[in-house]
């Protein structure tokens, strides 16, 4: 399995992930009715942030997405967001996906990684971020509608990187 | 003072708040290099969303919006932002901006208000908000970087309404 930067050529395989991922409406507080193109336009990033895939062979088996988790005074704090197909998961695809974004993440020079709104029920996911170094920071109280459980709560996730001060590449103080 | 839905000709009053405020980039985590055209993108809400404005004569003393904080599933708990002018500060126009945007996301059906990205050391705004029922559900250590205090935290605010177990109009399960 390789992980590399997306290219326009990898939609066709990257959109039917996220159309399964979205319309599930388990794991992510996207619109359900998405189209490919409002798809396209919320998960492929542009500098600075990235999207990447990760490939067997020809196949896409998963893809990330990272960059400044908020523009101006917060864009030292990245955020990523990781999507596998239905098939693929259980076989490390989301920890490898989540290793990259770490290792580009303290690259660029950011201060920490910070999820928005992990879903509380999806314990996979939040079980690979603690063993990340992720720790809850807090838990909006039911704010996430799932299928089957109802309201569920979103955490807030956060790891911060080794004490660093300095500011990313991206970020210019005037 | 009146609160009133934003108009087109009130943009002239709107921009140089905004402005003020993201480029002091003492309270928002906002592109401070933002020009009228983004600022415009990012303050004026489309339907379900709202933008309003607190005017006194013709004159705008600030300004608020409020929406959905994320969409699809998320879709029930409501998130607003409000800036109000330099030199109206300390009037209660925060205070009003704020208690509107309660009362409609109350009786738009919505469950509850989220507040993303309050800077800790905005103390007017955070003293505010507890004031109103929010409490701080967790803060990100050092996510904001401040022009003379460094670093500082974003507070997570919610605040439920009471026992809201609809969904708000908008909210459509398939």
């Amino acid at each position: 399995m390789l992980i590399r930067r997306f290219v326009e050529a990898d939609w066709h395989g990257v959109w039917p992930i996220v159309r399964e991922v979205v319309q599930s409406e388990e794991t992510f507080p996207y619109d359900p009715q998405m189209t490919a193109r409002q798809a396209h336009d919320v998960w492929v990033e542009s500098p600075p942030g990235l999207t990447v895939v990760a490939v067997d062979d020809d196949r896409v088996l998963g893809t990330a997405k990272m960059g400044p988790n908020r523009p101006g005074p917060g864009s030292h704090v990245c955020t990523a967001s990781f999507m596998v197909a239905a098939d693929a998961r259980g076989r490390g695809v989301g920890t490898a996906l989540c290793r990259f974004a770490l290792d580009w993440a303290q690259r660029h020079g950011y201060a920490g990684m910070q999820f928005n709104a992990v879903v509380e029920s999806n314990h996979s996911a939040v079980d690979l971020y603690k063993r990340h170094g992720f720790r809850v920071i807090g838990t909006v109280p039911g704010a996430f509608a799932h299928p089957t459980l109802g309201r569920v709560g979103l955490h807030v996730m956060y790891r911060a990187f080794c004490d660093n001060k300095s500011m990313p590449e991206h970020f210019h103080r005037p």
